[in-house]
């Protein structure tokens, strides 16, 4: 029988489960929040991931439930699994993806090493914690945030008065705005039973609050014995254990000044700072999610080239359509690797992303990013 | 508008494009045989490909059609062209995959090194072949064979006779039992304007007629000047521009015992010896076909690994599913890429494929056949 994995989100993360499904020989179905979305070959349904009638029915054509995003509520999640549904990552595992303030409580519990943090109140309290951290701090809704919305830098405690008491929260996270070198992520996949496999780190710049380039593996850390790679292979090891995460889990860390790693976010699906795995490495981190999920043995995860630097493609003010620009950035760079997402271009939205792999960091860097310059006007 | 490749066939080749038309942001469209065809995710008609009106009700549905295999007949491929349809190939180089005899004439017109040959109408005429070339030949259905079929060796003119006068061959191809040191195969893309990329030339070994196994690039052909390399590109470029070939050529090639490079077989369409592209090429000949058929820029043809080796896995006499052996390889060699077809083990039906990449030819070599060796009993 061939297994069914269905991808809860239609976004880009599912659509790229679809290559290496093809391949497994398993099937992917997709419930899609809109027709037309990203993974539309796969989209088996359309509906509202919020309703819990919608999310059973969508169950009961697959053999395994797992998430192109982490918004699924929990009593929705809750009720698959008290139905019998195989869930992966499971809900007591995701609320940690979903809600700030208990990821943070939990990595504490933990021993994982993370920026100083406090739960806030109001302005007062948040006042209090920037004064005693350097008289600047960031500020979290805990839920509901995403590639820098729901965070901001305040400065004083009347910079976040607005946002207390706003929707549902009665408590806001703040933590220290770390001085960091350099922002990190590792990856590592995990089995229900029990085996994980780890990529190596990479380095991920953002811009605006959203990954804009990774470098894999992060420079420095190439070597067998690196501190920063042993480091941060032993924190993601110790969050997957710690709070059973199954699929592919990405720790996303800054690197601080003062050489330590700290603990910055968490996704519980394949991320962006692994999308360079496609090209770039043995197993890709969707075909291991895949496994994964479904208790598969895990695939190597060495890299096949040296390095590997991708690139996010996003949408502009282009009046050009996205698949002339695309013939353009193949036309001159032959040897990039260029994934479309089969979204309309919207000034800013990711659309696509570009991976070149090779022996020589400046040349795959250069040839990355000239390609992704392609797409700008 | 998202571009639409029609494929008419529904087989593993068809089935192949799938994965990289998603990362290309382009749709596929197959013409299957049969409901659950190996391209079934894609199937959108299934019919008859000899039926006229069948074909060009598909070929309205997309903008360009090409093929899963050579058998459409020329006077439906001809229909398709006289109502403006773009088909790659085309039936003017389609003809000379179809028919060896046509291909034999037109190769030794161009200059193309081959074995002797002769067209051969009744038991005398092959008698005085076999007479002329050292007491064995090869004798070749003109059409209609594939994987060791319509091929046999014969001794004596008797040995041919029962194939005179079948079908409707009024004569039959001869060709000398060529005394090879190994098999090769050079793959070529090429597109409608011209543009070409030739990937390594590989070493394939054949068992019961059936490719079994590639090594790439052929052992001895790494080095950036090889003789055998230069010839062998300098024979599939001459052979793509002379018969007009768009899309991706596969020229099968012997490398006899005193160092002559012959032409064996041709066929215009991603070919198994080239699967290991897949993992083992920045561009995989199943991309690569899909761009030229629509004339969009070609992708880097350069090795990610030193060396690649693909073996075909094939349907047996096991009682045990598929999908559990997968997963048993799966757990003994997680660095072998393992591709399923989606068919059923009938004994000796290729099923799938391995393919390990690496930098060490004995490690590669030894890791492929081990885990391809996990599906028999």
């Amino acid at each position: 029988m061939v297994q069914r994995v269905g991808v809860i989100g239609g976004g880009q993360l599912a659509r790229m489960m679809i290559p290496p499904a093809v391949e497994l020989g398993i099937e992917i179905a997709v419930l899609a929040e809109q027709e037309g979305s990203s993974a539309r070959q796969a989209a088996t349904l359309v509906g509202d991931y919020r309703d819990e009638a919608t999310v059973l029915a969508f169950a009961e054509t697959v053999d395994v439930v797992t998430f192109d995003h982490e918004h699924v509520p929990q009593p929705v999640l809750r009720a698959l699994v008290d139905r019998g549904v195989r869930v992966h990552p499971g809900p007591h595992a995701l609320e940690f993806a979903q809600d700030k303030l208990r990821m943070r409580e939990r990595l504490s519990e933990l021993g994982v090493p993370v920026p100083e943090w406090a739960t806030v109140r109001g302005p007062d309290e948040l006042q209090a914690f920037i004064d005693a951290n350097g008289g600047a701090a960031v500020l979290n809704l805990p839920r509901g945030g995403y590639d820098g919305k729901g965070v901001r830098v305040v400065r004083s405690g009347a910079d976040g008065a607005d946002w207390f008491g706003r929707g549902d929260f009665d408590a806001l996270l703040v933590e220290e705005l770390v001085d960091f070198r350099r922002e990190l992520a590792q990856l590592v996949a995990r089995r229900p039973s029990g085996e994980r496999a780890f990529w190596p780190v990479v380095e991920t710049v953002q811009r605006d609050g959203v990954c804009a380039e990774v470098v894999a593996p992060a420079p420095g850390t190439e070597g067998g014995a690196d501190r920063v790679r042993t480091v941060t292979s032993q924190i993601a090891e110790r969050i997957a254990e710690g709070l059973d995460v199954t699929g592919v889990l990405a720790v996303e860390l800054f690197e601080t000044t003062d050489q330590r790693v700290l603990v910055n976010e968490l996704a519980m699906r394949p991320h962006n700072s692994g999308h360079w795995t496609i090209d770039g490495s043995v197993t890709s981190q969707f075909e291991q999610h895949l496994r994964a999920v479904l208790d598969l043995p895990l695939g190597d995860t060495a890299v096949v080239s040296s390095w590997s630097v991708m690139i996010n493609v996003l949408g502009g003010p282009q009046s050009e359509p996205i698949d002339a620009r695309f013939a353009q950035a193949w036309q001159s760079y032959p040897g990039a690797k260029l994934h479309t997402y089969g979204k309309d271009a919207r000034p800013g939205r990711k659309v696509g992303h570009v991976t070149v792999v090779g022996e020589d960091l400046d040349d795959v860097a250069y040839r990355a990013r000239a390609a992704a310059d392609a797409f700008d006007d």
